[in-house]
């Protein structure tokens, strides 16, 4: 039997318990080591894995011999982190966002590539069930041609220290859309609002142009009333709500539409003839996404592939968020992403 | 006992069976005559409202000793169609949006105010018990400091034929702003897109900036799954969401917030306190809206009041959607709305 | 062209404008007749209709050669009513229920037997395009064996004069169960409260057996907070709920259920398997039922078909309801139904 | 500083574990062992709680110097045990139903008695902070005379293996309608179907009046497509709907009724007012109910107060089963609960 691969966990805050539940229960890996700043966290790890070793440096991981890191600190720490990672030949997965430049994004993608090292952005929702049923069902034509997607993912909190609402929730909406679409966008139009602390956007409002022509919306917000997390996608052949909030029916797809007539001018509207039909909720099997994301990272370190959210797709995130930035800056102008690009790349598609 | 009302109706198609049957019942007003191009549309005014003239061309109505005239014919005949009424020395009613130019809306507004007559405009969810309701809560401080408002009105179709998604409903929810924040907003930065007829949006992003500060967003759209009539306000004392679909609980109120500690830095986030409270929806009782503003019209006629939705409100609207289109143009930059004004005006507060 | 049907109306409350101006828009029937003790309805009769003979004595209507009579008067008054116009060899539509005592129905149904009378009964949601769907979808199998079906129809108000709540909100479903199952229940047990007015009951619980071994259960309420009006089928194959409230998404079909192991003993539930499947809400074309009743007695009468409620159906509810009534009284007791058969009977299947 | 309670657990199953996580980590209580006969149980026991003693044989506990036991076996093993736990001079919990027979449910109510010891069921909703503030709005007056309430709890699934879906869901909202109304019904008509496994029911609707005149019904199932966990309470001046699976605004405070006139008779009906107010969500401070429960049993003891779950409350709770069994069996038939007394009873109230 092949050697199992050979984890070490930087940052025990938010996210990190769950990684560290999920590495732990996987048969092809075994969690080595957790390090964290703050020694009640660390306390809390030895009460639940009392065999596994605790340090508060996390440069202590790089004398383990281990073959991959998962780095779960803030997100002002991620670039550094990851950097020492891969510079000591580790693969890397690095929670969202994957850094908080793009530059900086771009040079961990580029090392990661230069010492074929496996570097994997925690992009979550690409290894959510509910998300990938729709993406099988777009793939398939279910939905004809999307018009557009539009998404919504407000609550009330919680404030994060080091960025805004943008940064915060949007890296989700943003790479679901990328992943649903098949593409990246280009432009970005913004706006946002800061209401509780001065200069930090407490609501923010994204318009995403794709090169296809294809539009997409996210509405994100830390003051509103109700929690939602709803995307809604328009074909031209089908419609659909995805409401992750939902514990039954958290997909239903509309089989309803507006048919154009084929020759179109500004009189031919009374021509326009709606669809309606039924409306269908799937069954999805669901499966606990950080599970997925868990086993994908260690079946990419053992097959050489290259994962779905690698560091080209962490790198995309980063550049459209930072485009909004600037177009919120700018009053809302279209702002084009920043290009970069390998002197030569070659991917290996991944399985899941 | 005065004399009521003579009012003639122009245009008898989506709106005006309404207008008409709520003129129709009104104590103080004479419904004397129905004009429009259609005949099947007068006989079918003929055998509900066997006493009323009919008729195909509107300019009979001017031989007919009128008081007042509402105009509900389709958006690009309002303009002419208004000011022959004005020159005739009728108070009118328009439907919205008054006119598809800010010019052409000022030009009306200027006539109606040199001329001493009563021009409104039909923006509905004026006089709708609901949105009346919000607007004492917050007039009584019930939301505090007013953060922002998000409005969502989307459904599929009905397309129209002289007009995009935007001009068709983005009115009300931008009419419902205004009135709630008690401002005008000045910027517009807009996004939208054209999926099923060049060049004619179905679906329209708003962003507006008012002076105070405050934002406000519009999701409008002819192509969506499901229909949705919701607005968002979000304040620092309470938090309200408006669903108009509702046949119960249309308002629920949320006594909850964010407080920020009186001094903030980048590290204070910590001492934010959420709160949570009660949810309430209070019973509203409920009259037509299309009854409160016909009988608003006539008691502004015979009481020489300014209307809450008047000329310079109707103005408003029209400048805030010019404002848009070119924001959409400009690729989402930010748009100031034209200014004009009057050399003087004395505006006499209604009463509803 | 053959003559159409002549129809006269008997009593113009609160069903009566209904029922009214549907039998007024069908091509095969002449609305001859409104007769209603009550001046003011016959005035608005007057004010809609003003070619339709009016009158204060109902007895006026059997000297205008009519073809059938409407009853829509109020339940006391079914009886006298709808026996006058059978002798008087008019086809009969009577509203539910037929009549309050099983007797007299059965008198009616008989009556209406010897003289080669169509008699039907209003039971509006057998022409219900949604219970319709439900009915075709149970025929078809899709359900497989039926387990149970459940009913809720509560609210708050309106009280009726006449009767307590079990004559007249459960006659809705007992009608549907009757038509979903394809079977007459054999037994009833029920208990009921009367908290407003002494022995009125305003609540009201039913159980009935079906000779199938199937159950139904009826929960009606005149003092319920929200109004509710739900039906939930309960097959071995598929599950459904029918919301009657919601605009769309009527009927949703849970593709969902419990396999038992073919030998079950009291060990064998572990072996139980429980599937999850597809959520569908099929398309429904509406139309209004009580367009698609009046259409079903025109036909039954042109065709010498028996309707779908017809004089034993109504019969049959009234039984049921006479059996709920006799087990309150009796603490919730089994009741069985009364019994009554004509001594021939030839029933011609009804199309619709 | 006081002894602590030292307990053991009988039965790690699938309650156990909520109430052993309880149990350990209250202050003034000391979990000293856990017995089950499964040893991959008692392995999971270890991994959590390496310092608690293990056992197969719960006679064991005997040994160790206990001041309580807690019984969380299945239901027909709870008399035996729970006999003996007291026999042996301990505090003892036991998992609902208390027993599977008013005898025995009474012989240990008895015993508790008669040896001065805290017997207290695990009516785990009289610690759910949303029914304890319904029952403080009900002592309030808030609803005024309560009418009747209403209890739904389908779903479907989980079959248990030794009680049919009455004894296994009718429990919790039997003991939630006696905690509310503080009254005990006195007699019971039920109804049930057995769809899946012969004469075990998997259906059942319950009556239950109350010495009052209040109502009360209960609809349990386990064949339901949907989940639904409601209770609907009517009185004369509000009406609430308290929905257990909302995550937010689970309890609805309708300020809603029926006037009555003061002197009712047949022709009073249309003097009926009906009051529609406000909608109102109290804000509710949720404490998990198992960890209350847990704090008040050890409370009990320490200050020797009467449990408000106690061996009388698990007595009435059974008492009312067995009479809805024997009216299922008399199909539907009113049966009385069987009455039992003390010699002699001194109960010390107890507070949460």
């Amino acid at each position: 039997m092949a050697r199992k691969i050979r984890i070490g966990m930087i940052g025990y805050g938010y996210w990190g318990p769950n990684l560290t539940r999920n590495f732990a229960e996987l048969a092809q890996a075994e969690l080595v080591a957790v390090a964290d700043q703050d020694l009640n966290r660390l306390n809390s790890v030895r009460t639940r894995y009392p065999n596994i070793t605790l340090t508060q440096d996390y440069t202590d991981l790089f004398k383990m011999d281990l073959d991959a890191c998962v780095v779960a600190t803030p997100p002002q720490t991620h670039y550094t982190i990851a950097r020492d990672c891969l510079e000591h030949g580790l693969h890397t997965l690095v929670e969202k966002p994957l850094t908080l430049e793009s530059k900086t994004s771009f040079e961990l993608y580029k090392l990661a590539h230069e010492r074929d090292l496996r570097l994997m952005v925690g992009h979550t929702f690409l290894y959510n069930s509910t998300v990938r049923a729709l993406k099988d069902l777009i793939d398939e034509g279910e939905f004809g041609n999307i018009f557009y997607m539009d998404a919504v993912r407000v609550n009330l909190g919680l404030y994060q220290k080091h960025c805004d609402v943008m940064w915060d929730l949007a890296p989700h909406d943003i790479s679901i859309f990328m992943y649903l679409m098949g593409e990246v966008p280009n432009t970005v139009s913004a706006s946002g609002g800061s209401f509780l602390v001065p200069n930090k956007h407490d609501v923010a409002y994204l318009s995403l142009s794709f090169p296809s022509g294809k539009l997409a919306h996210i509405h994100a917000s830390w003051i509103n009333p109700n929690k939602e997390r709803r995307i809604t996608i328009v074909g031209n052949k089908k419609m659909a709500v995805y409401d992750d909030l939902q514990t039954v029916e958290r997909i239903k797809i509309f089989d309803k539409g507006v048919d154009a007539p084929p020759y179109t001018d500004t009189f031919a509207d009374f021509q326009f003839s709606y669809r309606y039909g039924d409306v269908i909720s799937p069954y999805i099997d669901f499966i606990e996404p950080l599970r997925v994301e868990a086993q994908h990272f260690v079946d990419c370190i053992v097959n050489h592939w290259t994962p779905l959210s690698d560091g080209k797709n962490g790198l995309d995130v980063v550049r459209i968020l930072e485009a909004a930035d600037k177009s919120i800056a700018l009053g809302g102008a279209t702002v084009e992403c920043s290009q970069y690009s390998l002197d030569e790349e070659v991917r290996v598609p991944a399985a899941i």
